[in-house]
């Protein structure tokens, strides 16, 4: 048994502190005066994560969810996480305070949001859809509907799903084939969505759906879908709750994330599934972005909270395995070797740029809701920048991250019972859910870089030349100077595709690549803000993770550098027993 | 249910002339003659590995072997599928004449060997043992012991393990404590292995196991190790077999290949497992290594097949999935998305030059066993260099391959009963076993890179150099002129090296990313290679061949440069319905 999940609560504050700073949140006084409530938001949800969350994520993942008799039973145990949960207040942190939620900023939330995932993935993405879903009821839905099913879900007692792939149809909505029909009441849904996470569970009594759906007459394609709120319970003949028209055809098996259970639902396989439609009538995608947008930011922090339990798996591992011995002939435990330094290294340096940019993208959420035209402009628009590229590249760095932490576990981190293993097979999903990563690329080029002429991309840029600039002089060294040159060649390439105006097709194969470079360059943008950080506020840091920062930053240099980088392993993997982050810790 | 593994024979055929030409293989009379069985072979190999081993494929992954009662029981049809494997005579293919073997050479071999774990790795890795073993018995083992064990392994009556893992001891040998007593009759054995493939199970009566144990006195470390040759079976008092003094005390439980029983095993628990010297005393290191290295070239092989049947299924899903419309408003296929078609090239780049690359060793080892000095050091000397390279890039390979084939499959491939998550999970032992990429790493960079000075090294840049010079004007591209100054910055970097004489613990931290560098290296080499062989041979081969050794060399370009690659993917990518090899085979 591996220890329980830790949250990295020092490379969080510095997470925190350089989005806050770096994005003008702590500007903000509506949004910085929350921060008195940072250390208790902090220290509370890392005791939920370690003493609750993380000790249920082995039995997830060797019992996983059933389905029995039509109802789906979540493996023992998680029923009591989830009041925990629930009781603790954390469904209402971030929602707002007029629907009853504590009303914290997103970036605080953040945080929170990166330790579930982290302790628990599949766990944790249960109350993730209900923040999205709050989020578009608030904004789409009509009195009456938001007043009814709001308060259930900030309390946490219905939890929600988004309900939009059909069997037929995979990515691509606008081959969606759910009719509903006008009701007396409201309107009667007829269809089957697959792909539904946490589709039916025992965690609550309700679970709210939201169901993208064509109604009589609506346009084809994309242009003729609509929200609506299908819930699992409905008011019967004499007004008590009775069970709404939707089935539970079956669960899935799958390779990871498995006490999440992905489910088929059929919507109206008697008399109709009774549902309120949420926004305008063939603007449900419209309705539906609200909600995924948030998801998308979640599959950030959550990708960011797995890439930190594969680090401290393989760290923890590292330090405990004893395997051969040092020159004086003492035992000693694997960490002493170079390649292994260099593993753990390579990990921190992906994950932490991984949470640095994610905080950075909630911060932005944050400033968009708060603040007055035209800086609410400037931060949606950089929001919008980055959310394809927050799910896109936190899901892939986690995928590689937890990769190299089962390298790190030699044997032992294929071995079943190992949790290297199991986040290796969790990690997997995240290039793939919420929309494909390839969708990503391609909202973020064609739809975030090249429709704004560039813009909000030289924004960003121009951001990065300047924390470069302000960071010369630091130990980050060569970063400062090859980070501006990386910014240089990806704007001139931006500017020869903005003036080439290539065809889709050709933006669709290049779309991917182009996200993974802006990935590298942000992330090595994150490690300066991090050396920033620290040089600012030098006594507000352990003086240990300051040092893990500089070599960090120095590491991740390797990355950005485009030279071959076999030469830039820095003196910390190859200097046994030197002060290497890694060892100190030990 | 996808269809099953085909074997890619065209490729194959492309791989094995191009090895045969680079290597002066072709050259070699004994060996080319032996090219008129080569059809049969591919042809007889495919079948078995279509038609037999990848149906039980995913049963196997199903159900996996099992521990009942002290004995293991491998998944249903897996002793059949053995009995139509030996009865083949696949057991014998590349095994010497004078011990009854087909004695063909191991390049034929290797294509046969790729099949199997394309098909079913979990399977494939219990026959490969044996031809690692009976190598190391017709070498060093006495005439008695040789008379004794070679005609089953050969035959296929017995299979064989590598006991070399210790609980307490992991990649590290020298800490092997497993002691052999000398016995009246031969040794007894005392002690625990761990991790032992194929250790026990019910396709063979006799299992052959190679021990690594220490005798009395012998030297500390891994200077004072001896091997021994255990069999499952010994003759009893009256000269009828009984059972060997060897317990299994369990079985993994592994995320991948779970078909394949890995074993903990017990020797000498009562009163002592009998065993017999294989070679010198003191030397069971040097003995081991004779199986290990072919053990090592099996993975590259086997990595390749893995890779290959995640391309397989990719390239199966992509024409079939049906998502969404083309411009006429017919639905199309996901492989008309140009990041469908970006992945599955960057797929087939990596399998091919994995393939080739792999082969190229194999007919190299064909050389070292045949030729006369000096030719026969020169072919052991490439041999050496390429031994970890293969083992290592093309396992990793494997794992990027396999992960590119979830992604295609989307949202299925993340579901249990589609192979491809099979396949991903099945990759990842690539990198770990038969030692650990680190290992294969420091062994290339430390012993067959600098310890003569560059030599080996300086010999195969040249052949690449040459290639890329006779390559020139062909449709190569600017990999001619990429390959070379890549090949020039990678010999400045060892000259550097060489002159700078580091210490152990920075080699340790600079030897994977060099053994990734040249692996990139090599694997764009092998593509000049192929462009070469279809160049000279016009007519011997398929235009549909033709065409995708020319997009797949066009498309490792982008790997090989240094440049960001983000605007190399080739038209074939971004141009629906051109005439890309994936389309086309559509």
């Amino acid at each position: 048994m591996s220890a329980p999940y830790q949250a990295p609560l020092p490379f969080m504050r510095l997470a925190l502190e350089q989005a806050a700073r770096s994005s003008g949140w702590s500007d903000v006084g509506a949004l910085a005066g929350s921060l008195e409530l940072l250390e208790p938001v902090l220290e509370g949800a890392a005791r939920l994560a370690r003493e609750v969350l993380s000790p249920l994520n082995g039995v997830g993942d060797a019992q996983g969810s059933r389905l029995e008799a039509g109802t789906v039973r979540t493996p023992p145990g998680f029923p009591q996480a989830y009041r925990h949960f629930r009781e603790g207040g954390w469904t209402a942190l971030a929602a707002p305070e007029d629907v009853g939620g504590q009303g914290l900023p997103l970036l605080i939330g953040a945080a929170a949001t990166e330790m579930w995932a982290g302790a628990n993935l599949a766990f944790a993405m249960c109350p993730e859809s209900a923040v999205g879903a709050i989020e578009a009821l608030r904004r789409h839905a009509a009195p009456a509907l938001r007043e009814r099913y709001l308060p259930g879900l900030v309390s946490g007692e219905s939890t929600a799903t988004m309900c939009l792939t059909e069997p037929q149809a995979g990515s691509d909505l606008s081959d969606t084939r759910t009719r509903a029909e006008p009701d007396a009441e409201a309107w009667r849904l007829y269809g089957r969505k697959i792909y539904i996470s946490w589709g039916a569970h025992d965690l609550t009594e309700d679970i709210v759906h939201l169901v993208l759906a064509r109604t009589p007459g609506a346009p084809a394609g994309t242009r003729g879908l609509s929200l609506f709120l299908v819930p699992r319970r409905v008011a019967g003949a004499g007004g008590a709750a009775v069970l709404n028209d939707i089935q539970v055809v079956s669960i899935e098996h799958k390779m990871g994330i498995r006490a999440s259970p992905t489910c088929v639902l059929a919507f109206g396989d008697r008399d109709g599934a009774r549902g309120w439609l949420v926004g305008e009538r063939n603007d449900g995608l419209g309705c539906m972005f609200t909600v995924m947008n948030h998801m998308r930011l979640g599959v950030g922090l959550h990708s960011t909270g797995v890439a930190e339990r594969a680090l401290q798996l393989a760290h923890a591992h590292a330090r405990e395995r004893i395997q051969g011995r040092g020159r004086d002939g003492s035992p000693q435990p694997i960490i002493a070797h170079a390649d292994v330094r260099r593993m753990l290294l390579g990990m921190r340096s992906l994950t932490h740029a991984s949470r640095a940019l994610a905080y950075h993208a909630a911060a932005q959420l944050d400033l968009a809701h708060c603040q007055a035209a035209p800086d609410r402009e400037r931060s949606a628009q950089r929001l919008a920048l980055l959310t394809p590229l927050v799910k896109a590249w936190c899901s892939e760095v986690a995928v590689e991250v937890a990769s190299l932490g089962v390298q790190v576990h030699g044997g032992l981190g294929f071995m079943e019972e190992c949790e290297a293993s199991q986040v290796y097979r969790d990690a997997r999903i995240g290039p793939i859910f919420e929309g494909t990563n390839y969708i990503q690329a391609q909202d973020l080029l064609a739809r975030k870089v090249l429709r704004d002429e560039g813009a909000a991309l030289e924004a960003l840029l121009a951001d990065i030349e300047r924390a470069a600039r302000s960071a010369a002089g630091t130990p980050a060294g060569t970063l400062c100077t090859e980070l501006p040159r990386e910014c240089e060649r990806l704007r001139r390439a931006t500017r020869a595709l903005i003036a080439a105006r290539p065809a889709p097709a050709r933006l669709g194969a290049i779309a991917h690549p182009y996200l993974h470079w802006l990935g590298i360059i942000t992330g090595g943008w994150q490690w300066l803000l991090s050396l920033e950080e620290i040089s600012v506020q030098p006594d507000a840091w352990p003086e240990s993770l300051a040092r893990a920062v500089r070599d960090g930053a120095r590491f991740c240099r390797a990355r950005t550098a485009s030279a071959p980088w076999w030469n830039t392993a820095p003196r910390v993997c190859w200097r046994p027993g030197s002060r290497s982050p890694e060892a100190r810790q030990a």
